[in-house]
């Protein structure tokens, strides 16, 4: 049966090219469960590759013609060859954390093959720790960022004796759900397309996206307020691009964040900007790259029902967007801490004081800024309207499990684009924060440094707050 | 340095798609030098990501600007990244050749990064018999496919004790080139760029590679000989094809290739065709598939300085195509070696009548059929000129090795291009044909059954010709 796709994913399949692909990936490690065999991984692997039903979602492939008139469609993949799509993969030794980044940068710098459903998922096993890691790779036409975490999440249990339960492409009859499953994420044939993706429709369907979007957009960030700050300094992330990639992650507990926060009355994501802010001065100051003028983040920040207040990250689908100022020209950490909490705290202020559509507007460059930036060129805004994009996703708060095997670490693979080669998303889950920066292999050179200079930050916020 | 593309090149990377990636690739295999030590590999990957000096070809780019007046042009990559084209991986358990080729396979599947030199070599480790493999992918425009063989070929020595020797890209003084290297294969500065593309730019000089090429082309082709007959039947191979791989390898000794060659009268290349005819044969009757009409085979063959006697495939540059029948409609395995032995042999007079520059463009079809296709195609030559392309590249006939590595195997990736879904390519090395078939994962599936198919066929061989 053929579907018709709708204005964003066409948008995100015809936006992308060869530098610039359009897939997200999560890279999720389990710790294998007691009495686990030799053969565990394979077992693993081929269990996931012989998924007997599969979630309609992961059969469709896009697909134009004469019949269609031109316009993409989803069609279903008559000829689904599942080896394709699940793969087994290995480290070479010494299997550190180090070899698995490589591996998932390489994964994730190749592109999706477009005659066939638009995802691909390795099981990678040879962690000298015993650990095996999975990374999934969701074409963004199919699915969101968010959702796209939230799917991977779906399929995980609070109960560690549970069995039977598919990979996130099975399709999961609805008798067989469980309250669990419920309570630790919405199967994806469920998650609305996102409150933005439902909105843009509507505010689409009359004028065509692109214009009416441009429109009400520029006119909300021509509005001088600090939160729609255009006056973001050039920087090595906002060049053309390549299409390889690199990627690094690591995790920091929630509590260590929080307790800095506590101390110096800012909130969580204030706490997780300023390491952010502090490590790419450090990383630019290496480099002799660090501009006078502060950086500024595209932060996506959640809205409750209201779409006024908005409490921290961890509420809400992230549907606004706030310009924060990084005080990357401040030399200490406390005083960055501080001028990105007012800059985040006048940013959410001006977010509420905004119309809906406005919000709404302010929000798609969280979802499309590849999209978005061309167009604003073509407005004649010319400047980077922000340096990078930092944003988190919230996931669970208790131990996981899939079939038994206990999720230890969830880290997000984002898309870097064309003059902002740089990611950097969040999640939380089981009180830890993974953070995943994701950046063009030739446009942000030694990535892996960040992660050296996040943990050294959290040391500084730390003494600085004096905790 | 900037320096121009020439034409032959030019088309290679103007007629590269998503599809039809136009790179060639190696597999060789080598066991352990005594005494390796655990890390082995890695040192092995790490003294070659490390290589010193890097030969120019490969370090250069194709590049086309304002400034070049829109031609490509070869341009040095000033940001020469080692870890980009020098890749460490591990094949998971159990670390058969079969994961060894499901890898290879996936590797030749993507496209090489166009902003960088055009090369990858992946060092792999975890076969589980000890052995190393190393996969090197090349593209069309920067070496042809008998070039690359006889590049990956050059660093090799016939000595097991000499040492320091750098990857195939390193460059390579002449002061400490040994006479071994000279015997062994030509340094790929002085390999000649093949006397075929060195005649094509002499005739495209004059009135433009295309359509100079196409009028000789099409006037050869409809000289009505057997050799060079276009009346091949539509088979599942001459379809659309997609970026997908799959790569199957195997070898076989050739004495026993040739004992039935000089049992039955034929040659050690009319035994492989037989070979192949068997196996594609048995392979399409499987799927149901088998066209009543015999395949037609596009066989490069070697020409000797007169460019007339053509003795056997094991001398001189492939310059030279014979269109052959393959008998596939035959049931005889003897039927079939007699058949495709006397079609050979017509091939061969024919193409000895030939004039000169109807050779050279017959050549072109072994050298560039991705590029020629479309242009019969637009000739109204719309059936396919022939089914399968087969060809036999000449090897070392002795024990080869690598810093003390033993060469236990070789194995040529070729390109599979629309309308030519399978390619077979064979290489000889120290006593043994290893076969290489390339194809596209979508249009030929169950590639590796080819090798049962194969072998099941020597054995029939074998037992027509009473060896």
């Amino acid at each position: 049966m053929v579907t018709p796709i709708d204005p964003t994913s066409t948008a995100f399949l015809l936006a992308e090219n060869r530098s610039m692909p359009m897939h997200v990936g999560g890279l999720q490690l389990y710790r294998k469960p007691e009495g686990a065999g030799r053969s565990y991984v394979r077992e693993m692997y081929e269990s996931m590759r012989d998924t007997e039903e599969i979630n309609p979602l992961f059969l469709r492939t896009p697909h134009r013609s004469l019949r269609t008139a031109g316009q993409l469609v989803w069609k279903p993949d008559d000829q689904f060859d599942p080896e394709h799509h699940v793969r087994h993969s290995a480290l070479p030794k010494p299997g550190r954390v180090r070899e698995l980044l490589e591996l998932c940068g390489r994964l994730h710098g190749t592109r999706l093959a477009p005659e066939r459903p638009l995802w691909e998922a390795h099981v990678i096993e040879g962690l000298r720790d015993g650990r095996v890691a999975t990374y999934t790779k969701l074409h963004h036409a199919l699915v969101d960022g968010i959702s796209a975490m939230r799917l991977l999440a779906s399929v995980h249990s609070t109960d560690p004796d549970k069995r039977g339960t598919p990979a996130p492409w099975g399709a999961r009859p609805r008798s067989r759900k469980s309250s669990e499953e419920a309570d630790s994420g919405t199967p994806l044939t469920e998650v609305p397309i996102s409150a933005l993706r439902t909105a843009l429709g509507l505010t689409a369907e009359a004028a065509g996206l692109p214009s009416a979007l441009v429109k009400t957009l520029s006119k909300g960030l021509r509005n001088e307020t600090a939160a729609v700050s255009l006056h973001a300094p050039r920087t090595i992330f906002n060049q053309s691009i390549t299409g390889s990639r690199r990627f690094a992650a690591q995790d920091w507990p929630i509590e260590r964040l929080r307790t800095v926060g506590k101390a110096t009355g800012t909130t969580l994501n204030d706490v997780v900007l300023a390491m952010c802010a502090g490590a790419l001065r450090t990383y630019l100051l290496e480099l002799d790259a660090l501009p006078e003028t502060p950086l500024v983040a595209m932060v996506p920040v959640g809205l409750n029902a209201k779409q006024s207040q908005i409490a921290n990250a961890d509420g809400g689908n992230a549907v606004g967007a706030v310009m924060a100022q990084l005080a990357t020209h401040l030399h200490d950490p406390a005083d960055r801490l501080t001028s990105i909490h007012r800059s985040m705290r006048d940013g959410k202020q001006a977010l509420s004081s905004m119309t809906p559509v406005q919000i709404v507007a302010m929000s798609a460059l969280g979802q499309a800024p590849a999209i978005l930036t061309p167009m604003l060129r073509m407005q004649g805004i010319v400047r980077p309207p922000y340096n990078v994009i930092i944003s988190n996703v919230p996931g669970p708060r208790t131990t996981q499990y899939w079939n038994g095997a206990e999720l230890v670490g969830t880290y997000p693979l984002s898309i870097p684009i064309k003059g902002m080669a740089l990611n950097i998303t969040c999640t939380s889950y089981d009180g830890k924060l993974g953070f995943g920066l994701t950046g063009c292999r030739r446009t942000v050179p030694r990535l892996q440094r960040l992660l050296t200079h996040l943990d050294d930050e959290v040391a500084a916020l730390e003494k600085a707050a004096g905790v």
